[in-house]
C-alpha cells in the first residue's frame, strides 16, 4: 500500500523466528517516529527457520496488536524492493550492544548501494535486551528454560508447543 | 522552539569541529526523514576544539544553507535536555564503519537511561566517508594535505586560515 | 555431587571437540583458584561434533588426569541448572584475544538472567593460544598438518585416527 | 597483609574516580567467590583524576562497608607487585559489554607476562550497567544530570560538591 | 613452479565463490608489489560452494587475464604447504573494514605457527568495497538484484545462469 | 633517495617512542619482502613523546643495525608524501591482535584517498607481542617493572635513564 500524502512509512525487516521483547521494543519506538510502520517477515532466511512464515507473521501480528499504526506482512526477494513498494522512507533495525553488528553494517551498506533513497536507521535496544536474540531464546526454550521474560506469552506458548514441553 | 502540531523534530548533536561531508551526508538524510532537523553544536567537548563554538556554528550553518528544514544552534549541558526543549522525537547520529562505536553506544544507552522518550537513531554513513572524521581532516589539513574532498569549501578555507597555509 | 562445607566448586562448560592446550591452560588456572573444578562437556552443541560425547569426555579426562581437584562429566540442558546441581559458585570460561567474544558475552548475560547466583568468570588465555580453537585444530588436522603443539598426545592420536592419517 | 592458611585473596584494582554501582556489582560478586577481597585504588592514573586518592579510597570504603570480607587500600607501582604483597591468587576486573575491552585484554596479557602466577579474572557486569563508567557519570554530573541511579548516595553528594550543584 | 632467481612470489588464497571486484582490487595491488602473484582457489571450504572448483578457477582466470604476472591455480590441504611449493614469500589477503576480521587474524596466527617463514600480508580493500563479499553478492543475485557493480561481467552472467535469471 | 631500477622500497612509519621487539618483528619480516625498507620516525605525534625525535631515530637505528637493507629516517608532514619522495611501493604497519585497529584502518583508508598508488600493508605481529605497545612498556618501565623481554637492551637502558631507575 503506497503512503498517503505526507505520510511517512518505515519498514522493520527481519526473520522474526520468533519475535522477542527485543524486537518489540524497537517496533514500539519506530511506531512513535513514523506515521506507519510495516513489520516485514522474510520468507527466506540464511538458516532453516523453526517457525513457518505463516507462524512467524501470526506471532508478530499478535505481539503488535496494541500498536495502532503497525502492520505485519511478509516479503521475498530484496528488502529494498519491498520497501519501495511500500513507499517507505526508511528501513529500521534494532542495534544490540552484543550483536552481529558487522553483518548489520554490511547489509546496510549493500542496501544503500542498491537503493540510495531508502536509508537504514538503527535504534539502540534497551540495555536489558542487550543479550536477547531469537536464537538464544530458542536454545534456552529447547531445554525447558524459563523464557517468559524474553518473549510475549503467545510466543512462549508456541515455543513450548514446538519443543513438546508443557507449561511449568 | 517547540514543534508545531504533528511536526516531527530531530536533533543532530555533535562537536562539529569542523563539519565534514560525512556529517552533511547524515544531516541531508535526516532532513528527508523529519519535518525539521536541528543541528546542535556542543559548546563543551572532551577535547579542546580547534574552532570556537561561534565558528563551528557558522561553518555548520553555511554547509546546511541549501537544506530548507535544517537549522543550526548550540547547546551546553545534557543533550537530552536540549532535545526536550526542542520537543524533539529523536537524536540522530552518523554511524561510520570505522568509528568510536563503543563510545556512541555508551552515550546512546546513557541518554536512554536519562530520557527514555528521546531515542537515538543511527544512520549509516556512505562507504566513501567510512574513514572520515573531523580529527583526521584536521591532521591532514595541518600538514598541508588536500582536504577538498572531505569538507565544504568554506570549511577548507577556514582550516587553511587556522593553519596558515595559502590555497594551492 | 554437592560441595562439602566451605568448599568452592567451579564448572568449566564447553563442547571440548576436542580439548586443546588452550582449554587446559584455563582449567589449570581455575584449579588453583577453586577447591574443586568440574569440566562439563555439553552433550548437544550448535554444530555436529566430530567426536561423540563419550570420546570428548574420555579425551578431557585423560588431559586432566594430572590435576587432583579436577573432574570431568557431561551435561544436557541448561548449563546453569547443571552448575546448580553441583552447588557451583561460578562458571569459568577462557577468553581468547581472538575469539567469538560477542557470543561469549551474550551467553554470560543470558546465564546471569537465568541464574543470578552463578556468575561467569573469564580467564585470559595465554598469548600463545590466542589463535587456538578446536575448530581450527580440526581443520589443520584434517589435511595432515602438525598439531602436536596445540593438543595433548592422546588427542592428537584420536584426531589422526578420525582423519585416517598415520603418524609422521 | 598475607593471607591466612588456606585463605584465598583477590585484588580488585582500579582508579575508582569515583566508585559506581557498576564497580560495586563486581566487588559484591567477587566477595562471594573469595575469602577476602581487597579493592585497590591506583594512586596514579593515565588521566588527571577528579578526586584525590584519599577521597577515592574514602568513597570506595563507604560504598563497601556492608561487605564484611572486603577492604580498601591504595597502591602505587605495578599492580602485580601489589597483588603479590597481598598474597592474592587473582586480579578481578569488571567486563562491561561496552568498554575499553582491548585495553583490558592488553593489561591482562602484560600482567600475565609480568606475573604468571596471578591471573586476571573478568566478571561480566550486569546488563543494566553495560554503559556505566566513572567518566560518563562525571560528564553527566558536571552538567547537573541525575546520577542517583549510577552511584551510591555518598558519591552523588561528593560529585555535587565538586561541581558546585546543590541537590535537586 | 619455483620462483626464478631473485623473483618474489606471493600467493592470494581464497574460496573465490565467485571472485568479486573486491578480490580483484587486492590482486591488482599485489601484482604491483610482487614479481608474480598466484591466485589460489581452495578446493575445500567450510561451506558448500555455489560454483565447482573448476568454475571458480575459470571465473578467476577470466577476471585476471589483463594482469600479466598473475596466474590462477587450485589447492587442497594446508595453504602454507601450497605457498611453500610455490616458493612464495608471502600470503596476501584483503582486509575489508567490515569483514570476518577475527577469523582472518586467527588464520594468520595459525599459519604463522605452522610456517614461520611465510607471513600473511593484509591489504586494505577500497572503501567502496567495504561491504562486498561473495556471500552477499550471491544473496542479492539469487533474488534478481543488480550485481553488475560488484562482479566482472563473466561472473554476473555465471551467477544469472546459476539462479535461472535472464539478463534485465 | 629514489629506488634503483627494479628496486622495491617500503616505508615503515611510526612514532617509535621507543622501538619495541614488536616493531622489530614487523621490520625484520618487511626486510625479507622488499629490497629496501625505510623505518620512518614521525617528528610530530598526537601525544607528547617521551623521547625526542633524535633519540627515537637513534634507538631505532641501533635496534636495526643487524638488518643490511634497513635504514632509519624521520619525517614531518603527510606520510604519503614522504613515501612518494622515497619512491616507495608500500607503507608497512604491524597489526597486533590487541591494538588500535580502527585507528589503523582509518589512517589506511585516508592514505589511500590521498595517494592511491601507495597501499598500506599490514603484517600480523607474533602472538607473543599481541599485547606489546610502546605506551604499555613506558607504563611498566616508569614504575620499575622488568621490560627486558619487550625492548632491545639499548632501549631498556634509555628508559631506565629517563625514569631514573638504576639497573636491577
Amino acid at each position: 500500500m503506497p503512503p498517503g500524502p505526507g505520510e511517512r512509512v518505515a519498514v522493520c525487516p527481519g526473520t522474526f523466528d520468533p519475535i522477542t521483547y527485543g524486537h518489540l521494543d524497537v517496533i514500539e519506538r519506530a511506531a512513535r517516529l513514523f506515521d506507519r510502520v510495516v513489520v516485514s517477515v522474510a520468507v527466506q532466511s540464511g538458516k532453516q527457520p523453526l517457525f513457518s512464515v505463516e507462524e512467524r507473521v501470526a506471532l508478530a501480528r499478535s505481539a503488535c496488536e496494541h500498536l495502532a499504526n503497525v502492520e505485519v506482512d511478509e516479503f521475498d526477494g530484496l528488502v529494498v524492493e519491498h520497501a519501495r513498494r511500500h513507499g517507505a522512507c526508511a528501513l529500521v533495525k534494532g542495534l544490540r550492544v552484543v550483536s552481529d553488528f558487522e553483518r548489520e553494517m554490511q547489509m546496510a551498506l549493500m542496501n544503500r548501494a542498491l537503493a540510495e533513497e531508502v536509508p537504514t536507521l538503527f535504534l539502540m535496544s534497551h540495555a536489558d535486551h542487550a543479550f536477547l536474540s531469537s536464537s538464544l531464546v530458542k536454545e534456552v526454550g529447547s531445554v525447558g528454560g524459563d523464557i517468559s521474560r524474553f518473549v510475549p506469552p503467545a510466543v512462549e506458548q508456541a515455543l513450548r508447543a514446538k519443543f513438546g514441553h508443557t507449561g511449568a
